[in-house]
């Protein structure tokens, strides 16, 4: 298999990085110290993984981490504190909370009380109505943001081009469908609901598909044209229990034109974006 | 032509205000005379007819209407003051915003100030949220709402449905989407940068199209199929300076399963939605 249509997302992220790191050193120049806070409760594996990837980025470009850390028994009083507390800190650019939060605790009503200035992954209203009115107001989700930085950095523009967004979830299908219409592409949002054969003719007459099922492999050539550009942001176990997407790679690789591998595509830009929304908000905060 | 497939906006008018009625009259037995305050600056014909129907409408209904009117010299601080005024007022349940706004005002931001617990046509990015991420907070736009008033009355269920949406306005075309989304219908969203072969394609294969771009007549019978549900939102001057929707009613007529006319379809519609939210709203502060 050719190297030439794999969009992997290291130069992605590693380009994203070196803007970053030089924004971060002005703003030190300046006496700014851009500061991340990672909420985290209790120990999840996935959780501390995300955690030691967005810690290890934050010190390439340059960027404070607090770490703000909770046992599964917290209450949902303590952690409205935790977030009120970090909401009036003045130092801290942008809050990343973990989730899911556990079942004691309720979470919709606690991601809403984080103050949208600070909520750099896209969690609270504010941040939603920020995507969908272009209000300028929060910051989209890291991963739908990381699908149009990888269409930045592979020159592919968006504006009259046949979108197909597989999934409508808050995180990513909905957000990402809104982002690609601002580009002026023609979106269709499928889910599933959708008729299988819409799913299918949808699917094969896209020029860019954004897989966000969340489903181990589940779209295939069936569901895929020949010459797309093809982003699968999905992050499944396989059955060796290995990481796969929601696309079947092997399989669709043959008629892409270009696909994300995973790991090692969307994901891999995630934290990068991070990093870019904690500057933008402490550059936002410095006026 | 036939009446079969005429989808009138009266019959769910009527059956909206019936019902609306019904609950006017129970929380009148409760004491709470349920209000909307209309805010309207300067004496533009538009705003005065839909305020006129909208007070016929409230009257039908027993829904109390409060005016407050400016010249079109008001000022900002003026505004912001009347809309702080209404926020605070217990007797208000709703608040009617008619815009546009003169040009020497922040319109964006004298919209923002409105309470989305009183905001019964969507213009704050608290109910946009509320329609994006289904939050239950704040209103969808009246029209946005008539369109699926229409679909329930008429018996249309939307799951599964190819639902082609024309246009991408805050007002119509993105919560609409949001809306049939909801409602399990496949969307795809066109719009004015959308490539004039795939506008026509996703016109033609759709189950139920919502044109809503505010361009007279520019939706023909090549930009559509057979069979086919038509939501007309389009209210537009023609030739003759009468009025006509986004869709040449006429010429597609004859392929069509069900077309709303206009005048006298959804537009015909809102004012209803309009006491069914100021009811909603007075439901929901009575807890």
């Amino acid at each position: 298999m050719g190297e030439a249509k794999r969009l992997s997302g290291k130069p992605v992220a590693d380009q994203l990085t070196e803007e970053n790191q030089k924004r971060a050193w002005e703003m030190r120049q300046q006496g700014i110290v851009p500061t991340l806070a990672i909420l985290r409760v209790g120990e999840d594996t996935g959780d501390l993984a995300y955690e030691r990837g967005a810690m290890k980025r934050a010190e390439k470009t340059g960027v404070e981490v607090r770490q703000v850390t909770f046992p599964e028994s917290v209450t949902q009083a303590e952690l409205l504190r935790a977030i009120e507390q970090l909401n009036q800190d003045e130092k801290v650019d942008g809050v990343l909370l973990l989730r899911p939060l556990p079942h004691h605790v309720d979470e919709k009503y606690i991601c809403e009380q984080l103050d949208p200035a600070k909520d750099v992954d896209g969690i609270t209203s504010g941040s939603m109505a920020g995507v969908f009115m272009d209000t300028g107001r929060g910051f989209p989700p890291c991963t739908a943001q990381a699908c149009m930085e990888m269409l930045d950095y592979y020159g592919e523009d968006l504006t009259g081009k046949k979108v197909t967004v597989m999934g409508r979830s808050l995180v990513i299908g909905k957000p990402v469908a809104m982002m690609a219409m601002k580009r002026n592409a023609t979106v269709t949002v499928l889910h599933s609901r959708t008729r299988r054969e819409d799913f299918a003719k949808a699917g094969q007459e896209a020029d860019v598909v954004i897989a966000a099922m969340g489903r181990a492999k589940m779209v295939g050539p069936g569901q895929l044209g020949h010459d797309q550009i093809i982003l699968d942001v999905g992050i499944n176990e396989d059955e060796d229990g290995g990481l796969c997407g929601d696309v079947d790679y092997e399989a669709v690789w043959p008629g892409a034109a270009m696909i994300t591998p995973v790991p090692g595509g969307v994901g891999s830009v995630t934290t990068a974006v991070l990093m870019k929304h904690v500057l933008q908000a402490a550059g936002r905060r410095m006026g």
